[in-house]
């Protein structure tokens, strides 16, 4: 009778180790693809900076549905194509350009995660002039071969 | 050899058919998943229109952690309470509203989606004073207990 309740005991105890340590591990799981999703908006807004062409095409999905919608686009642009020319623009209008998110809040809903938060933008347009804003920015990222790959943003200015 | 042709051929038929078959009610779930985020998403603008805020309810997923970012709002609204007080006032505002979606996008990844397109809004206050607006409408819904709730909205005025 002790000998059964003490093995009991053990089972219990060694059941109970094994589902807090695949909880464990669950939770870590989760904030290490929230820190990834976090690393991905990042680059995001790094490649906007550095108004870089090259290095945004490889933040976004290769899929030829991916949208983009500015806070001065009035419909969305759809493809790489259409995204590509809209940078292009942006980049040629303005010689420098900060855009940061420092708050990004982030959720994950299998392999697609949606990020949003206030986009605080500096620019110095051709003549020089300085100009900046805010946007309230949202961003879905799609995991595709192992990386997490934009395939949605919308901007749009905080309204006065 | 020409029997073993025979049930090559019948075998090699057979499995075409299963793959086409396969095909076919792979891309019907599809057609029927983009169908069901299609009427969720529909069951939102009815449920604005009608100002209806228990059935807006309904429409929303019971997350914690939703988001609405209207044409107006200067952050996002995190979670129930502050969706339904920002209904509320808008409702209070407007005696009569009409929001549409003619041409949703429909994206589905796993049991995500989002839809983007115009938003079509006549609204008329307490005064009796008609106005309306376009706007770009993003929402993104997650499918809980076998149904697609909002979980996120980001509206924003269509920049003049």
């Amino acid at each position: 009778m002790k000998n059964r309740r003490s093995i009991l005991s053990i089972f219990a105890a060694t059941l109970l180790g094994v589902v807090f340590a695949v909880g464990d591990a669950t939770a870590q799981k989760k904030a290490s693809e929230v820190d990834a999703v976090k690393t991905a908006n990042q680059a995001f807004y790094t490649a906007l900076s550095a108004r870089d062409v090259g290095r945004m095409q490889k933040i976004w999905s290769g899929d030829a549905d991916i949208q983009n919608i500015g806070p001065r686009s009035k419909t969305a642009e759809v493809g790489w194509a259409a995204i590509k020319q809209s940078l292009e623009r942006t980049f040629d209008a303005f010689p420098e350009l900060k855009v940061s998110m420092d708050e990004p809040r982030i959720k994950i809903n299998g392999s697609t995660a949606w990020v949003s938060g206030i986009e605080k933008a500096q620019r110095k347009n051709k003549a020089g002039e300085t100009g900046g804003g805010s946007n309230i920015g949202t961003s879905i990222f799609v995991k595709q071969g192992g990386r997490w790959l934009m395939v949605y943003h919308h901007a749009s200015a905080v309204p006065q």
